[in-house]
């Protein structure tokens, strides 16, 4: 064998999901009663790895949606791979109204088994071995894995997420430097995960250009973007005026909406790449499951103002999250969208990975570590806030007395 | 970039879906009007592209326990990304009883996107840049794809179909002498697509001590391995008394059962490559739908005689099918198990792939050119019989009159 490639072995090391957010059950907890400082904290269980959709239930009649489809036959369990023609049909013109640009439903629209099988369907499509990729740090862990998957090489780009709001964005100076240096694909989550940064107009305009400019492939995951918080201005890539030749947006509603149990997600944009993406997912699971995909008829037509007060609840379950963990001064960015937050921990007598131990073992809370997001972060937390609000309250102050407990 | 690798348009060109089964609106039937002999046919549309579930419908209760899914919330919508562990322990009990080998539930089971999706996560966990993988042919269309998809390298193993049952099977002395040239990794699929050949005892158990032998990885792809034919007897490779150190079994209910619009498969065997494919899973798409496994637990547990029946009525078909090819001269095998015909055609004045359009255009039937198979077989066409029986057989007749129209 001639090709300078990993060995499956190593590529396999690469995708490591022991500290993967909802894989916690398959960890081994090992020696930790030694390791324990003082006693179990009680409190009722809360699992930040994901949003609760007991506590935040799917969208009214999505499981109606589901049935009808059922009902529908043949016709809707074998559609074609890029999804269902009636349903993207629909969904293209309430993608486009909300993204602020047209989509043709036949050629640049493909429903995809959940957004993670959208975002490895445009990496599969874009990203093959020696393809460098722009990664922001901290970003969606799965991300970094995809590239490497392929055979890409990531460049990673800092996100300062840190400062002020309004110079808070990836360094559009790396990303210059990056595109002049043979990359080839640019890859984003804006609202950012782990943070809630959404990526100001400035930023989102500057990265158009330079993606215009040097003929760089983008994808951006926009997941979160439906729910934006009060005062807050979201900018979507596709609706600016010079566009790159090669973009994907990727959505879906598992989050927001809750519907993850459906496993559904969107990708539109550049048709050759839908293409490819269809292509690939034929070999990978032929399409997103046919009587799911009727759910999407719920999607961006919920009832009037449910979308508003999940939002409000949301918001003010950050509020009080962040409440606490600025009274505990862990340094923590107020999330302008979707519900991630991303404290910061001071210096403590365990490793990060310990600590997350501790954390569901005398705690009874699941966060995931920093380092999913960014390999060098390893100092932060990642919560889904999207819990039932007492209990998130509650689980976030035995967060506070266990770094009370172990630091330095 | 100095790696010996496909470009990306090499790698899609690869995996072009357009003769896929399922993708025929996706063609264009271009000038066929000119093309065209004689008049329309007539008679009802009929899709041998796929089964028909509005013919025979799911498994009864299916849409119950998805529903107990959905309404058992947040545990069963994220469930670990190999499959909720209530589902896996009680599939591990049923398929083992089937299959004849106990299986771990913990460490030994993946419950995948389709039977799908269980292909693509074993050839990824053991293919990668150079590996040479033995394929047979004719077989499922994308194990080839797959292979080369992972920048594996094909090593066709030719598949004899057309003699006496009794002699049968792939061609074990390529097979051994792939082993001996470095291949490592072996997949098939038996009851074979698009045959319906079972691979016999002898065949099984001389290509489990060959994989032992020269330690090569096997995947086997049992999908159609419940719908057998009278007389008939399965072997599974699992069963043998020495077995391979590496094998994974591929089976799902969407076939036999009709569950396809619900997207599920499992895979069982080796830990390791077990691990390895929740690690992918991970990236790909996260998990099967959540909701959707629930209806696993009306897998091999179907209600008294409804299998039978099932079988019963495809083996009607099968007969009927058989008698009217055999009739006009089209040499076609008799199926032993799942609902595939692979009819031979004679010397026609068109190719393959416009009699195929011309099939779907002048006499409203679908089928799959053998090509898909087998990239060297221009001469047969593939049919999935689970259809409407009298629709099936107006399409059948319909089908040797097309031959009659266009043979030379």
């Amino acid at each position: 064998m001639n090709h300078k490639t990993m060995t499956l072995d190593e590529k396999f090391k690469a995708l490591e999901a022991n500290n993967a957010p909802g894989q916690e059950i398959r960890q081994n907890l090992g020696d930790i009663n030694n390791i324990m400082l003082g006693d179990k904290l009680g409190g009722a269980a809360v699992d930040f790895s994901h949003g609760d959709v007991d506590a935040f239930p799917p969208t009214p009649d999505s499981d109606t949606a589901w049935k009808k489809g059922f009902r529908q036959g043949g016709s809707q369990a074998y559609t074609e791979y890029r999804g269902s023609a009636e349903v993207r049909n629909k969904l293209a013109v309430r993608l486009a109204k909300f993204t602020g640009r047209s989509i043709n439903a036949n050629s640049e629209l493909i429903i995809t088994p959940g957004t993670q099988g959208a975002l490895f369907l445009a990496l599969g499509a874009s990203v093959t071995v020696g393809t460098k990729v722009a990664v922001v740090e901290p970003d969606y862990f799965a991300n970094r894995k995809l590239v490497k998957f392929f055979g890409g090489e990531v460049v990673p780009i800092p996100l300062n997420y840190k400062g002020s709001q309004l110079h808070n964005s990836p360094d559009l100076n790396r990303i210059e430097e990056a595109f002049k240096n043979e990359t080839k694909v640019l890859v984003f989550s804006t609202p950012n995960n782990p943070t809630g940064l959404v990526y100001s107009k400035n930023t989102i305009t500057k990265i158009a250009d330079l993606a215009a400019k040097y003929e760089v492939t983008v994808i951006v995951d926009q997941l979160y973007s439906r729910m934006l918080y009060s005062g807050e201005i979201y900018t979507h890539l596709r609706s600016c005026n010079i566009q790159p030749k090669n973009l994907i947006t990727i959505m879906g509603p598992s989050k927001t909406e809750s519907l993850s149990g459906f496993r559904l997600g969107v990708a539109f944009g550049t048709s050759k790449l839908i293409e490819r993406m269809e292509c690939l997912q034929a070999i990978v699971s032929l399409r997103a499951a046919g009587y799911n995909q009727a759910a999407l008829d719920t999607w961006f037509q919920e009832p009037l103002g449910w979308m508003e007060s999940r939002i409000k609840e949301h918001e003010s379950i950050r509020d009080e999250l962040l409440d606490i963990f600025k009274t505990a001064k862990l340094y923590t960015a107020s999330p302008q969208a979707g519900s991630y937050l991303f404290p910061q921990l001071p210096s403590l007598s365990v490793d990060l990975y310990t600590f997350v131990r501790l954390l569901r073992y005398q705690a009874n809370v699941i966060v995931t570590p920093g380092s999913e997001f960014d390999p060098a972060c390893k100092d932060s937390i990642r919560l889904n806030f999207s819990q039932n609000h007492s209990m998130a309250v509650s689980a976030a102050n035995r967060i506070v007395k266990m770094v009370e407990i172990y630091k330095t």
